[in-house]
């Protein structure tokens, strides 16, 4: 027999709310028990849309006896106070990245949801995707002996309206914070961090004093290097992609068209038509996975969900990152604390 | 607001049966309303399973008024009879391929088919195949000129039971029939068929007096020419492409592999793992499309669904074939009766 | 130390006599001896160009005492009566094929031909082209079992002149010639040819009776299939790929580029510029190569040349595909005797 | 008429003093006039196999009068002094890189070059390599836009054996020369540059306080980020790419592989043969194009030929990568003055 559906509650009903109530909705074990958003239209919206009912605000949802656990997809700032509230409630909790903008906020909370007995889940997605999960498993079976070199290629295909880039943290803690979990994620005890940002393409980017290009290098206690590319364009669309080097060969994961028509032309050959442009196509399946993840981890089944643990430390990266690109010198971190 | 589902019966539930049920519930706006199957326990499983009524015989079921359209998935011989049943029971009906092996069968229901005002339609799944769909979406919005050259490259991992081949008519109309379909689906007109086929590895098929590898050239009616290469084993998987030749370029469809991982090693580089080793895996996405565009047939919408005479036109193809490798020479077909 | 050079004499200046002239020049151990052209000034250039001497007629070119070795690139229709006066030389000759458009006119030099001590070698160059050279060698070495199914795919850029078609011997004889040569270099005995040749797209090829596109079948003994695909022009460049099928897998060539650079924009990904138009830019290693085999069958070391026999099989499996195209059956070959 | 060939005088036969024999030797328009090596029979041996005539001392052949030109192939820390005897011979020169190991020696010659009336060429090989050079050009000619963001990997297949690395300069002036060459053939106005380098892989290596793989990032005056990965071996042989990203586009070159044949077997589908193991065969037509663009500054025609400036520059940034990665910080550099 299948057990009770785990009983999900939503917070937040923007863009990312909307991918997690159709995930929930999609998938067997799940269910979208209630929502609440700051805007409580689009709570209503969102509760027609999917079926599910409304609550006045996230903390009576949160200790609502008909809500088993929670999704935070709320703006950024809200984050630390509503998982504080999930772990008093004794609810597990997956809460969208990252945690906080404001690295001493995360401390604040890390030494209690540290000590908490419920699963604290970090929304990064990208470890989730079929093509990355594979290079991870292939990786850590071994088949291409000790990882010493792993390259990833991250860019957008345009970037975010400037509104929202101004209150994003930067594009370390924003944009290459995937890049860090995902090089996390296979090289987990990062020592240095060291930056280069520069605002090449765009004035509006420079004028609030981000980078529109990084590069980002790291490396492990036992001298594994890792090399993040960044850009917030790309004319060719969505650019993912990561390259695994070991002793015994290397390991790629190149960009996923929608089809795999070619066409050979007289201008052309071989040529596959551009990328998707948006990271909810791209990252569609990645979305009901993390969901699946979440659902064996509040049943006590084992889970690949990345822990607060994992929040935390992608956060010290982009601080470090940021950091180092100001300093311009390496900057040491020590993630094992 | 949605319209009603539409409750399909399914009449069958062997392994394909399986997959026409597990469309059926995740497809929105289609309801499983009953299943039966001529070993009764097999019925009550898959109704246990996904939640529906038994009925005791077919005609039972065509004719209840809980049943809206119906699936056939039962074995090939029942087919002429069930769509007759259905048309008599003015019940849309999607049938799986082939109608029946014997053209005669087929030629006796023709004229009611052909004047029936219910749609009948066949599962020709790789129509639907989101590549090939691709495929012939591109060559018909003219990327590459007048298509002047198919090619179609389908070979099976490995030969089905040898009880299954011995009733299965035949590899051409049993495997063939699919690159029939997808022949036409690019170029409706054929008039002419000529076959090569040999037995040269198995010699169980051989035993039957089936061939294990054909080769298959078509013209249609303005001398656009179709190949079609099939095997009865690949040892690298499920071998499934084609490729648009004409007067501006080239489109090509390759195989799909599970994710975009590739390998280098100290033994080969740039290097994918095998290909899926089964159609279910490899069409699951087509399955689910048959369902959908069987759906909009049914509500009278525009549909992209094969019809009667689709299945018909692959089993005078089939027929030819066959003919044309025994009387080894060309032989004239007339599609357009 | 070196052996002494071979002195080669060139008959036919014309475009495959100057590829010719250039491999002798460039090849270290060989000799422009003598240069001849029914045009005088086309010798003379050409023995200006390359440093050479010029003969006055064939003749006097094949029995010098300065000449080792004879280069026949001259009209087709003067191949046997230069090949015929090599053997009574006993000059070892190298013939650009066709040995000749009339069946009869071969077997009447056959007997002569086959009994002759001197090496008769044709010029079936796309053998010696190094990326056809390996799938060869690795089909030999066995990595893909026992090969089932040969397809060849060539496509020219597009049609030569009217003049030279009406005069070429028909599409078989003069472009599918070296396809049959091909196919014969990994399946020598072939006993059956079924052709299908259209004119859809040329109404001048048409209007001389000829097909501007053609696809041929052929079996060999055991049961291995060939499938050969032509067309006369192909707006993407020179299309020359083969794919041999085994029972262990498969092993393919592709397309050559100029070079491997590959671009990403806003309207195709992963594009390469076309391919070469021209075979004698595609064939330009293969020239010389051929030329190095021809030098070791000179000096009666051991060499994979073609020979006459190979030329004289090459015509008699196109005579029987332009015999098929025309009556619609399989027509049976014996290369054996 | 041809011009006279260009007489050029060989200073070191050993394994790249070989590679210039044989260019020089196959190349129209020059002839190798002489040779020297500090071990006479290594000289003999070579004027023997090619045919030229043994000088007793490099200055002997430097001022000969039967040398035009000059290649200098010996050892490193002869390089100085032999490019200022052919200043004062007034004899044009190509050098094999880097000029030398210590900056000091090469700024002292350095005004003296630069005021030079003769072309002083470095052996920078690879910006002459057919599939790096189209990617220059397609990036001049604008195709992806302004260049933003170019990635360089180079990868050796094994280390050189430790007696060498030890006196190699360390892997920055010895591996990565070639790669701060091709960086500022794209981005000439490198103004800062920030290395990574570790041994985690050869304790032998790591035994000569070297580093077996680096990451270096470099930005031009206007922003534009260099980024190149380096590693002492590669399981799959020789590893030599690039890729271009600009406003509008992405270009790549990827690895060269003898022949186009790719397998599809049981195990592994799409594969190549591993690459090249030496940069002799990979850079083969490379040295020869490079003689080539010599030969046209020797004759004072418009030449790509790489200069003493741009040796020089290389060797700047080695030395700003050897600081930077000692330092843990950004290096600025000014290659401008």
């Amino acid at each position: 027999m299948s057990p009770a559906p785990v009983r999900i509650g939503l917070i937040g009903c923007g863009r990312i709310g909307q991918v997690h109530a159709l995930s929930i909705v999609a998938t067997p074990g799940a269910e979208l028990a209630g929502v609440v958003d700051a805007v409580p239209t689009a709570a209503e919206a969102t509760a027609a849309r999917f079926g599910s009912t409304v609550y006045g605000t996230p903390e009576e949802l949160i200790t609502s006896d008909q809500v088993d656990a929670v999704i935070i997809a709320s703006p950024t700032p809200t984050h630390v106070d509503l998982i504080d509230a999930c772990i008093d409630a004794d609810k597990p909790v997956l809460c969208e990245k990252p945690i906080d903008l404001d690295i001493e906020r995360v401390e604040s909370l890390r030494p209690k949801a540290t000590a908490a007995s419920i699963p604290i889940v970090l929304g990064f997605n990208r470890r989730f995707d079929p093509h990355f999960a594979e290079l991870h498993r292939r990786v850590q079976a071994g088949e291409i002996g000790t990882l010493e070199q792993l390259s990833i290629v991250s860019r957008d295909p345009a970037p975010a309206p400037i509104e929202y880039l101004a209150s994003s943290g930067g594009i370390f803690r924003d944009m290459t914070i995937h890049d860090f979990d995902m090089a996390r994620n296979f090289v987990p005890d990062i020592v240095s961090v060291s930056a280069c940002g520069v605002a090449q393409f765009s004035d509006e980017i420079k004028s609030i004093d981000d980078y529109d290009s990084v590069i980002v290098t790291m490396t492990s206690s036992s001298g594994q290097q890792v090399v993040v590319t960044n850009s917030r364009h790309a004319a060719y669309g969505y650019d993912q992609r990561a390259e695994a080097f070991g002793s015994e060969g290397l390991l790629e994961v190149s960009n996923v068209t929608d089809t795999l028509v070619r066409r050979w032309g007289a201008d052309q050959v071989e040529a596959r038509e551009p990328y998707q442009n948006s990271f909810l196509e791209r990252y569609a399946v990645a979305y009901q996975l993390e969901l699946v993840a979440f659902l064996h981890a509040v049943r006590g089944e084992p889970s690949t969900s990345p822990t607060f643990h994992d929040g935390w430390a992608a956060l010290v990266l982009a601080d470090a990152a940021a950091r180092s690109a100001k300093e311009r010198r390496v900057i040491d971190v020590d993630l094992s604390v």
